[in-house]
């Protein structure tokens, strides 16, 4: 092993020095490297040292698109939504369902519920039922030293809903859980909820150690972990979209009513087959996440809660439904988001307070309703080509810069090949040849 | 509704138009806010315009900070992994756990198989009987059909691995998939895959187009869509870290063989339980995506196929186990990575280049190993925090500097307010009052 690429006290070092260390010991041109991570710094000192501290050991900034999707029509009022993503043709799309629906009476938004949650795990060795002797003591006295933690989520509307014992002994002996809900109004309330529960978790331990009457290893029960869960199926939103079928037009050369039925019958395959709705469901998510980034959400929290959501009832399937009733075309998802727009980064990243301000400021749950109608949107689009003209007609056409960027092509030459490309099948190697003849 | 926050043609105005439209329309203090999104571009123009065409409706770059951990020491080669995360505390635990594997054998790390996977979706008026039929001949068909899109994939050991008929008529009435196997060696293949794809529902019209024996309706196949799979099984990889439960030292201050009982329940509750599982596997892709979002591959389809894979026989369950047998120690983690280290945007965006030139220019399969080795030890680094000190104490220390950001401390509010808080527990208000405090 090669002793020089390790290193102990790197976390000490000063950006500079961690930037030395790394580019001498993984680069090949040092010094052309270290000025090119430099020349990813905000100017604005105050700005970079900000980003600095978000995260450790940051050496720069690592830059991803802005784009923004106009015309989300989400319960009668109209955004323009901030995605940042990485993936060609997700913001067209984005912003072509939001345009169709536009003229269709848009989003339907409804947030069914805010619910979150956290557990305290314990062993504790005796049955459910001589815990249960204790429930209601050993409850009162978690709420009542955890409400000077709560009085401020209070004052906002929130705070705890309920603390109950969860018998886990089945899969482990002894095993139980505090099982607690929780409202945490604008915030995403992790912090919030992982010191109430750490704060239940000592009183536990506490509440057992006074009862003298109590066999010594009862007096003592083991508490393993404390800590929230991102499985929230309560913490749901549900966007909406209807027309009645002779309204869906301008989707390629297709009828309505066929449209509709091809549609639905995509719809049906993410429900009945776990292969296609991972890949239906990451459509969503390609809508959801870049809404979430902009805004300094979490979006490994609402993948993980979404996913786990879709395996709810044994086999992982679409988040998403679709019916056709009475000729009238019904489309919605049904999505867990557990979301912040105060607290966390939402007020210190830069571009994320201003994505909040292109929103209007909105509430937790006002960013549910836009984030779902994200997801649905992708979704919508995602479907309109595959059942239509395929997915990679506009892909590449979208990916088309990307290629002529990748082979270095000037702006003459994008110029021709995006003329050549709009009429020719687009595959990097065409393209590569295509720029190659141009200047041969 | 007011008809100003909606818009025909955005997508064609200029970039400065669109900012125009958006700060005008969406923004108290459009000049300010226009000065301050256009102050986030490159300076480079060259850079920002590979920026702004790898999405579309772009205005400017979401910077997120570009952390690193040392010391990986992954199938005896030592690595420096780039992580791009908003959370803090992700790059800190990773780096912890990367240090305590270093002295103990570091990550061992195997691809367990790279199939990817893709289907044609079609409607066939018959039963599967009838279509095993011309199994043989539609099968050679398309691969004859599809051998010169194949061409260059195969000089790089790529290609079809196979094709074969999949059965769903008892889901929906006719419906029958070609089910394609692939191999896209370095890249992540999503465009190979689909034109394949799409290629072959094409050839399949083709063929049963030219059997005059059949009826009629069976001479028309109904192609509903040809799209790759984001469920990828046998696209997996695991990583493991071993050692003799009594090198377990430098936890806290647990004895060894107390604290490997103690992960070890830790991470059978994740198995058990799908409210531990959601936020077990969180932590695990906080990891991943780190590393996924630092070399331009995409987070979303890897979070889709992790997930649905932890769900995978009826329960959503932990991605990684643990065992201890015969005193020694053993955690590993199974995940599919369908990854690329060559095409799309790892040679195109300026610091994802960067990102793999300093994992030494992996190939796809390194890259599998680098990734599942980021996202054990964020599981590792996560449970071992859980299980003794909480979470909190830890996360809190980390997030501190963010707090004392969002209250605006000077550099000396902060030097004071480090040094208290490393004896006091950290909270919003607390840090809020302690700098208030210091300021009266």
């Amino acid at each position: 092993m090669d002793k020089n690429k390790t290193i102990s006290g790197f976390s000490k070092l000063s950006k500079r020095k961690k930037i030395k260390w790394i580019v001498e010991n993984f680069f090949k041109d040092p010094e052309h490297v270290m000025k090119e991570i430099i020349s990813h710094w905000y100017k604005d000192e105050e700005k970079q040292q900000i980003l600095d501290e978000i995260s450790e050991n940051t050496i720069t900034n690592y830059s991803l698109p802005y784009g923004v999707a106009p015309n989300f029509l989400i319960n009668g009022r109209p955004y323009a939504l901030p995605l940042v993503t990485e993936e060609s043709s997700v913001v067209a799309a984005a912003s072509s369902a939001a345009k169709f629906w536009l003229d269709r009476g848009g989003f339907h938004c409804e947030v069914l519920g805010t619910t979150k949650l956290g557990h305290v795990h314990f062993f504790w060795p005796g049955t459910i039922s001589q815990l249960q002797h204790h429930e209601e003591a050993l409850i009162a006295r978690l709420l009542e030293v955890t409400a000077p933690l709560c009085a401020r989520m209070e004052k906002r509307g929130g705070g705890i809903r309920s603390v109950r014992l969860r018998d886990m002994s089945m899969e482990m002996d002894d095993y139980y859980q505090l099982f607690v809900e929780f409202e945490t109004c604008d915030s995403m309330g992790a912090n919030f909820i992982n010191t109430i529960l750490e704060a239940m978790a000592d009183e536990l331990k506490a509440y057992f150690a006074d009862q003298a009457q109590l066999p010594t290893e009862q007096q003592r029960p083991d508490v393993l972990m404390s800590i929230l869960s991102n499985h929230t199926p309560d913490c749901l939103c549900r966007a909406t979209v209807s027309c009645p079928v002779g309204d869906l037009t301008a989707c390629a050369d297709v009828a309505p009513e066929i449209f509709a039925e091809r549609f639905a019958r995509a719809v049906r395959a993410a429900q009945v087959d776990p292969f296609r709705a991972t890949t239906h469901n990451k459509g969503i998510f390609n809508g959801i996440d870049a809404v979430l980034v902009a805004t300094a959400n979490d979006f490994r929290a609402v993948e993980a809660a979404g996913h786990s959501h879709a395996a709810r009832d044994g086999q992982y399937r679409s988040l998403s439904d679709c019916r056709i009733v009475d000729g009238q075309f019904e489309f919605w998802l049904e999505v867990p988001l557990a979301l912040g727009t105060v607290g966390g980064l939402t007020a210190l990243h830069p571009m994320a307070k201003r994505s909040l301000e292109m929103l209007g400021k909105p509430s937790a749950r006002e960013l549910m309703c836009i984030v779902a109608a994200a997801g649905l949107a992708q979704n919508f689009a995602a479907l309109r080509s595959l059942v239509t003209t395929g997915i990679q007609q506009g892909h590449m056409k979208m990916h088309l810069g990307n290629i002529l960027n990748a082979v270095g092509a000037s702006s003459g030459e994008k110029d021709q090949a995006t003329e050549h490309f709009s009429e020719h099948k687009v595959s990097y190697q065409d393209v590569k040849e295509f720029v190659e003849t141009l200047r041969n």
